[in-house]
């Protein structure tokens, strides 16, 4: 018997990501509501606080899988990226833009979940960045031999935020009509002239 | 009489941006709510909707106030500036962090307004990143001569989104452990690399 409760938790949990994950695609994060969900996943309201914690619980879910899809996206890219460490960033924060605007609303996700000051980013999350990370720090460091672990880890944070900030802000300004081909050529342009190569 | 009609919309628009701006400064744009606003102006609710077309005609008032602050603020800084170019970019970057860290509900009004996606930045917002894109426009025309218009013009745009993402992202992250220390050095490691000056 407890084996079946446990199936039915594990499922009722897979189809209430499944459905938040429709929901933000939809409507982004400001669109979800447990209500829908429950009618939707036909259950009662209170079941969906027996398989999470609260709401950003079940976002933390979707993000996950987000997260995993934009690892495999970068991966794929890196595998056709010649073996230039400069040209494989640029390649990486390309596939970073384009994944953005394609999962707009899930990306979002990814930032836009607001935590309480005094909670720390889960383990998982952390993780995951920690992956994406050493997509760029191993460039980065065949570029810089020099830096040191220290000035290696804020380099690639540093990277990895500016490539955010680009991708950020130009597609919030994509309707106050940035090309989306200026966004590529912006990534390059920096990676470029960062890694000091002069093909700017 | 029209005279004092007038004065009298003019008084109740300033005491408004002025209860919006403590608001959005103690709760954020999120904690802003018509019927609070009208309850401390003493008006009806109504009447915020004479000197604003809504809500969010409010919020560009006050963002144009947090504009013209931070414009003064990286315009004092860059009075004491060394006449390196490179330097005044790093100066403008940590001058830009410093005020979005304490000015940080503000700050983020500028970037979290919602916008529908046909309606386009009002002028005077595009008038603002302007003169701001200016500071940042006349160092890098100097570092690097040989760009032209709009090569110059996406490398404004791409380095003040880079300075943007590193300071959204670490200030994000400021709960997890990112010394605010680090972001000034990120900052500096960035912007000096960029450059092509090898003091990192």
């Amino acid at each position: 018997m407890a084996g079946k409760v446990a199936a039915r938790r594990a499922a009722l949990r897979d189809t209430l990501i499944d459905l938040a994950e429709k929901q933000i695609e939809a409507d982004g994060l400001s669109g979800l509501r447990a209500r829908d969900l429950a009618k939707d996943a036909g259950c009662a309201l209170g079941a969906i606080y027996n398989v999470f914690s609260d709401l950003n619980d079940l976002v933390l879910a979707v993000n996950a899988r987000t997260f995993h899809r934009l690892g495999a996206t970068v991966a794929e890219e890196l595998a056709d990226a010649p073996q230039d460490p400069t040209e494989q960033l640029v390649i990486m924060a390309q596939a970073y833009h384009h994944f953005a605007a394609a999962n707009h609303n899930h990306w979002r996700a990814l930032f836009d979940l607001e935590r309480a000051p005094e909670e720390e980013a889960p383990d998982w999350y952390l993780h995951e960045m920690g992956l994406l990370f050493t997509y760029i720090s191993t460039p980065l460091g065949i570029i810089f031999p020099d830096l040191d672990d220290e000035e290696r880890l804020l380099m690639t944070r540093a990277l990895f935020s500016s490539v955010h900030g680009i991708v950020l802000l130009s597609l919030d300004q994509a309707s106050s009509g940035v090309p989306t081909g200026d966004i590529d050529k912006m990534l390059g342009l920096i990676l470029r002239q960062l890694a000091g190569s002069k093909k700017i």
